[in-house]
């Protein structure tokens, strides 16, 4: 299963100590956006982003995380129609942290719902989806 | 019913030219705490913003924002047990933008789960809760 | 003189319990954008964004911020060449709690340095510069 | 010499297509304390963030970044007294994207000034200052 990891930043803390929540949106981010990469799908452009517009997105917070923490995001995708399901498992040394869920669509640049890329529903179908992960 | 109403700034907008996602929960948190002021409850203290910690949130995404739009932010809240559920509906000129949720519990400084002060219970027996939003 | 107030939020603090350093550049942000819609230059769309490209900037820290404190951003701005410079000094109940400058240039898309446009700088002729602020 | 890399995220680009400008701060808060940690000092705690005090900022832009750029952050340091210098060079593929500076005192809980630590005092004295970056 993909894993994507990074270190939590001082400036991703607050006034609690612990990581602000919005964060965890931007870890997901970073995690799928380094799935694609290792696909060997396109994303460094402007146009690729777009086709990964966020329509939902979901956090249950299990405990807090911290500086210097490292975070593992584990993720799992799906197609539902012409939106793309991505869920997140993010832990710390073995213990989960967070799960995720966030749904998106392939928008054109004029915000117009696009179907999902024939590429990227053919890497779908040989991904594991095991269980909901929330 | 309580509106809190912010505009976008640059540094909150991304390469698609629209507000990034991540955003959305920080105007959450801005109105939440700013009904909080409203109400005269006391959350200017760390230990209030304990009591207000972030357990899961949903953001469901209508149309983007954009730099220098005035993101009209209004809420309901109500109780159910130890947490604190909040609603929100963004709108920008009247037009939904988004709908998000956020639950919340009280935790010490111990991150362990307190009930929710008396004070919020009392002032969210008044609250109208109309419906669900998402 | 120009005067933009706002309060530090929960997301601009961090672990050590104050404003993250980083934000103090989103203050400015805020300020000068708002110095702009205060004087009626058009700076709501992108094109205008780009007539303010962030050159260089320097914040000197004199005292911590904390959530919930309200900034006061007095700001000055003048004409160096095609180069504009802003001051800023920040304080928070009369109390100085940091100094900040940047220094803008007017890029056109293809990231080429324009002159500053007429109408700014027949504004920057009417504003005081009483003395360098750092 | 030190070396620290990292790309650029989604959110840290801005409608204009390219890194907002405060987050080069981030960068270097990244890169300071990879070299901390790089050095073996402790900095993984609340304690150690606050030896490193933020005091002054200061920042070249000589070029844009955008989404997926791998920046290059090479840094060197010296002590000035009770203060810890620190000048980055940031670079995309070779070429100079910015230059910075950040100034640090070591501020005990009570934000007093507390001498650099001894054990910092010695590695800097065996870290090379080629010439001012800015």
């Amino acid at each position: 299963m993909f894993r994507y990891s990074r270190g939590v930043h001082v400036y991703e803390t607050d006034m609690m100590g612990i990581t602000h929540h919005s964060n965890y949106l931007r870890f997901c981010e970073e995690a799928r956006i380094a799935w694609f990469f290792a696909k060997g799908l396109r994303v460094a452009s402007k146009e690729a982003v777009f086709s990964l517009t966020v329509y939902e997105t979901r956090v249950q917070h299990v405990k807090p995380t911290r500086y210097a923490d490292m975070v593992d995001v584990d993720l799992q995708l799906r197609a539902r129609g012409a939106r793309l399901i991505i869920q997140y498992k993010l832990s710390v040394q073995g213990e989960v942290v967070a799960r995720a869920e966030t749904v998106h669509c392939n928008l054109d640049q004029n915000f117009k719902v696009q179907r999902l890329e024939p590429q990227l529903i053919k890497l779908l179908e040989n991904e594991k989806w095991t269980e909901t992960w929330l």
